[in-house]
């Protein structure tokens, strides 16, 4: 804790840790993980901290860790909630002079938990962001396939969204990338039959840790794929022969 | 130059070097381009090489440099006969036994260079791919500013479509990210405009570099701005609130 009479506060940074491989994190990342001596991350009610245990390698030994349990339900309340909560905790330290860095899976603009830190502490405290490689270009390296070419559009599309709204966005892209699959897995094979995305979309479970698994979406059985699955979707003409 | 006769073919190893900060590169990546001893990249005409000057502090000394001149045209034909010529260099190395490494800005298959070589060489040769930070995130840690969240949609635009097309994808998006501005800058602004995203648009720039720089959509004159500029828009209320 700092507690001399002339401190001024401490700073904030949001680190992305890459998506799973230990030494797909930057050297940027690596260095403050080291560095730091209060270390926040988002867990599970259960304890699993995928972001943790990504950075664990990098981690000083006598680092303060700072859990953050986000309860999963699709409910918006109990995780804000979470978030106030641990918005509270980090801005009391930081006011105090500590700095502390949040670990934070892939990148922490891209669909990552540090958005609601950097909501809650961006104005009141000095916040530095490092931003990190993202599960969807890791599935694109774990595929072999370009996500998108040239002047193409490339949309990324939450599999959570209603049928029409996915249908409406898939009909004139040629690339996209569909994440958070997880339950949603059925229903989205079946929507992308009807797309005309189905014969070249490739699922990508896990990229680049030693779970990864990459499969033609036709060789998969029915039934529910990790949350951390990303489909590959590329119609049409390949734009980088 | 491998030369014994019982060698095995070489690899071809992808590399994304990040997008601008030389330590936003992954430890992986660095590991690798400092073992390179063929280093191949993409050059202007001029000789500009922003993937090499970024992987610079990690090259080895003694690594034979394969500069791949790209004629920047908006025709495809003169790239396309340029890739094919690396690839034919490229692929008598590695048929040889050499190992080569091919240095990308950001991401080697995100609107990546690397992605013309891999459809080249990718069923010839062992191909391994190393994914990077992108500009994309790259430009959401400059600005501090989230590109999506929860289950919103995420568009990559990129700036030479014409305005129809960019109309109507902004039409039902509040998230998107303006690639490539360059010499379309008027003409995007003033969709923008149009579609009701230019109030909080953030147009980001050389983003990590020394030359970054950061300014809303409506502080900056009228003119071209350089390639490697985004436009990140978010229109409508904040969900990562």
């Amino acid at each position: 804790m700092g507690g001399d009479e002339t401190m001024s506060p401490g700073t904030l940074s949001l680190v992305g840790v890459g998506p799973g491989a230990p030494d797909l994190i930057t050297l940027r990342a690596a260095r403050l993980i080291a560095a730091a001596r209060l270390v926040a991350y988002p867990t599970t009610e259960k304890g699993a901290a995928l972001a943790r245990d990504i950075a664990a390698p990098h981690l000083a030994p006598n680092a303060e860790h700072l859990p953050i349990v986000i309860p999963m339900s699709p409910a918006r309340a109990p995780a804000q909630a979470a978030y106030d909560a641990a918005a509270a905790t980090l801005g009391a330290r930081l006011a105090a002079g500590d700095d502390a860095v949040f670990l934070c899976e892939g990148d922490p603009l891209f669909y990552g938990s540090a958005m609601y830190l950097l909501a809650r502490l961006g104005r009141a405290a000095k916040v530095e962001i490092v931003p990190g490689v993202t599960s969807l270009t890791a599935a694109a390296a774990a595929a072999a396939r370009p996500l998108a070419a040239r002047n193409e559009i490339l949309k990324i599309l939450p599999a959570p969204l209603p049928d029409a709204t996915l249908r409406a966005e898939l009909a004139g892209a040629p690339a996209a990338a569909i994440i958070k699959i997880g339950r949603h897995f059925d229903r989205i094979r079946a929507l992308l039959h009807d797309t005309g995305h189905a014969a070249s979309a490739l699922v990508i479970e896990h990229a680049t840790t030693p779970r990864q698994h990459v499969a033609p979406l036709a060789a998969l059985p029915a039934g529910e794929r990790p949350y951390f699955s990303t489909i590959l979707c590329y119609r049409g003409a390949e734009a980088w022969r």
